[in-house]
């Protein structure tokens, strides 16, 4: 769809238009648990092993710790990590331990969407159903996610990675303002100016970059703190690339941002519509948090956009989210 | 050293005749907090890629959840993944949301050590020194690491891994039992039994299964519960291994079991002392809880036993140890 | 009813035939929140100050942390209690406050079940209702209980406290063997026993002592551990108490066991059957592992077994079950 | 002391001097854990019920949720409060339960200074002793307080309470500003405006009423949030009280505000200096996040401003300190 024929309205309305558009239900079968992860086979991680050149790899992983975003909306905090033992209370001989051991051990409590992040097929649900059609309540209880946990994906989120960064394409000094809608259009025009490393195809993992962390780094070495970067307004995708996220085939999708898609979005009265879709439609894995900006940087040395992504989520069972340590090797 | 050199009387004296020979202290310089992560440069990374060939992508990741072996031993609990929204909530309608959509988020608190991770530089101390010689208590306080902490090694942890299957080499049935203590020798004899793909060398990731967990999951599977996988006797490598360790110059090392090293250990009353050489003086990165049979039946059905594994901790900042999603692709 | 017309084949039936004698359904009007908690007066309360004679205070909690009972089923584990500042640290110079400052601080993470606690009116269900006939799913979602929380009862559980030691009066050597149910009949057999103080009324908070744990104890101290004392079989109320709870009018009742009712229970197939008619039919308030012994020692030797006494839970808002430290003044 | 005594320019000193002539070091034994608990014996308790004459109780508890006033300051997070099981669940049918029961269980991660909450004699330090004169590294380790954990008064925190609304006696509509530095002379006056029921002695229990809570609320209801009501500037008690809080000998002192003392404080670089001499040297429990509104409205009315008051930790071996429930019965 165009970005000029969302009726701002009527959400309910445009997104059901969407879903009868582009949903994959049935398309792996009843039984799918993997959603676009489908489209990330064997053949496309052994194709992008050829992007390995240099061997240098870049973590897309912001930090883990209480100087973190979160402020508490939804119950999503900091996380809390605090020790077991030290190496003070090793000094201090408390430990107990034999011929001068000494050890240290630690805990941490967390959203599992706190920071860098995949989205599980079990996080959104539309009008009571989870990805393939499955009844939410049914799915995704009080012990989790009994079908579509993120375990499913723990050994395949490896593959080609490809950078769009539509902040340096398309932004001021590399950022785009918060409320800027990505368009299908944008990412063409970005592919465009990037370069054929950036072509996005079947089984791809697309990282975008909007400069929205960039800019709240800033913030924070000002003194301003986070703002609302986690929560607030924020460049995004427009709901209007659903056809084109459909389309591309691709397996994954993550920006530097809290929330995937623009905010405030494109409807009068809505709250992230094109999650609503994109999840249990598509059955599409969304990143969010991701840090993109040293990767940018390198990828804007040399002009390739392409990587081999490591991207594999922490393997907690039932989970409708998790964190992930993605690295891309270059 | 050999193993029937150990005097069983004298863990202090013995663990420090073994750190006068292969400490690495200062190698990397005063500043170094990277210990033998330094060996797994780039060129090692570029060179590791030609071992992606069919795109099959394993995890070596434990489940993480309550089902798992941790008893409560040293304040080591299994994960408590609690959610905060579910399909149920939104199906009975209670969550608030505009137009049809429904979510789910989640929450964990855990010890960064219950499940498949790596023991950071900051986890073990010997005589109230760390990694390159610094004073515990000025490192390891209650606001964790401040100089090891695992972030300094979330970009790196990628490279060539290479299976050494112990269990299979040597055991009945593919496994060691409990208190066999791995030495040089078998670890040289396994290396010939599997063949050239599993030449170790500078840079490497070594993954050594005992089998171990093999052991675990029929007493799982009987009914049995974990036993004493966490925190019990168990096969291991020999406190002898550390001059191969230093030698060898790999980047890190893993197994399937829960402490590393053979248990009980070699000595009359000591506590985990390969530990305490490995880490605050070979600097070493160790892997504990790793999953590595299906690993293995892929290795030993084609005769691969080297890989491509990015196994980059979860970035906590200051953690003296974290989570690890470790992918092998081959 | 009598113990012996309760129907093993049939708990639905007898559950059924129970709450159509004892409801207290709008006894209280229909937008009651305190249940059994509207007994308990002022004028209660103020009766109940002459009961303080000595000035003894002793609690009737049992201890949170790492060695209580819970061993993980139904997720409920032992408090996991950590440091965010020591004295080590504080020693070691490392907290950076002035002028010979140190501090420390800690945190805590538990299930609200997991030691001595109040049940709210939240935490059973009776096919889909809660106290009042409310939908359970209108009242219990993952933000909470958003009616009958426990913070509704904080101010007010206070008042005339009454010890039946079943345990001492009936069993051997002061305990009730695991799978005894205690009855109508053997309430008020210990009420004679007891004497006068004994009498059980309006508003009242009875505590009754099986001596279950002080057997717990007796094996911690053997080194056998806590066994099934957190959710195996125990000594209890019958189900046949149920008319009894709700013709004395008690503001609430107490136990030194997990789970209130005997287990096994009289049902050939059950769960929790008289929890199921208490909490959401009589809006009766439950306390469980609660710790009677020090009590129960004192009200022996001088025989009064009535006392005033202090209960109100931590303040959490919306909680379904919230610690308490119940203090018993004589 | 004076206030005008206070040399603004030397805490350590002027620390040091109050020291001298205020240590209750030895006062009770060496072995002593309780402080200035041992001024409330069973006497003072039994004295204390004649105060019971209405049976009104009213719990002095903020709420403990996700809406509290901490910020993440300290690592100290507002409790975050998810469920094990709702009753979205049950109603789902998804509990596996029998015979129509259904059931919620919850759990809380906290730190236990996050609300209304008593210090431990372990939680502050001067020069790297606690209470008593114990080196605070061999006492309060990362496994928390060994020896005067807040276990050891878990029993006897219940006797006469007085409140000394300070801010009704001499603050603006109520309140006390921020900054304010309640002297001597304050309570003194405080004392002799509200009658002889206000009389402060040995083995009291005192809460002090600033009105900075009242502040806060309305804040909250004005949509400003919290503000510094955790962490930043506050009425509270002049350093110079500190022969005051020892020549009373009362056994605990609690206060509406975050930290009790006044902030800013009254020397130029000094970080709670009054909690420096009140913990570790008078061993006096200091109370902090009570809430003395609702109580001190009923002080007024009748003019009866003390009471039996009930407010012993929950039981958290080790802690350095604990949330409380204060229960006010009049």
């Amino acid at each position: 769809m165009k970005p000029e024929e969302i009726d701002r309205t009527d959400p309910e309305g445009t997104i059901a238009a969407a879903v009868a558009r582009v949903s994959n239900w049935g398309r792996w079968g009843a039984d799918d648990v993997l959603g676009t992860m489908n489209f990330l086979t064997d053949q496309k991680r052994r194709d992008a092993a050829v992007l390995i050149r240099t061997g240098q790899s870049i973590s897309l992983s912001q930090p883990f710790d209480m100087d973190g975003p979160q402020n508490g909306w939804r119950r999503r905090t900091n996380p809390v990590h605090t020790m077991l033992d030290t190496g003070t209370d090793a000094v201090a001989g408390v430990q107990g331990f034999p011929h001068g051991l000494g050890g240290a051990d630690d805990v941490i409590a967390m959203p599992l969407q706190c920071s860098t992040q995949w989205d599980g097929l079990g996080h959104i649900f539309d009008h009571g159903k989870t990805w393939n059609g499955r009844p939410a309540d049914q799915v995704v209880t009080c012990l989790g996610d009994n079908t579509t946990g993120i375990e499913t994906v723990a050994d395949i989120v490896c593959g080609r990675g490809v950078l769009l960064d539509v902040g340096r394409a398309l932004g001021t000094d590399g950022e785009l303002p918060d409320g800027f809608a990505i368009t299908e259009e944008h990412l063409e025009r970005t592919i465009e100016a990037q370069g054929p490393t950036s072509t996005v195809g079947t089984g791809d993992i697309v990282v975008v970059r909007t400069g929205q962390l960039s800019r709240a780094r800033r913030g924070l070495t000002a003194g301003d703190g986070w703002g609302a970067y986690a929560g607030g307004s924020a460049p995004g995708l427009s709901f209007s690339t659903v056809d084109w996220l459909h389309r591309v085939e691709i397996a994954a999708i993550a920006t530097d941002t809290w929330g995937f898609e623009v905010r405030p979005n494109e409807f009068d009265h809505a709250f992230q519509p094109l999650h609503q879709v994109a999840i249990p439609h598509l059955g599409l894995f969304i990143g969010e948090l991701w840090d993109a900006d040293t990767l940018a940087a390198a990828c804007a040395e040399d002009g390739r956009y392409d990587f081999f992504l490591t991207a594999s989520p922490i393997r907690v069972t039932g989970a409708v989210g998790a964190p992930v340590n993605p690295i891309a090797v270059r």
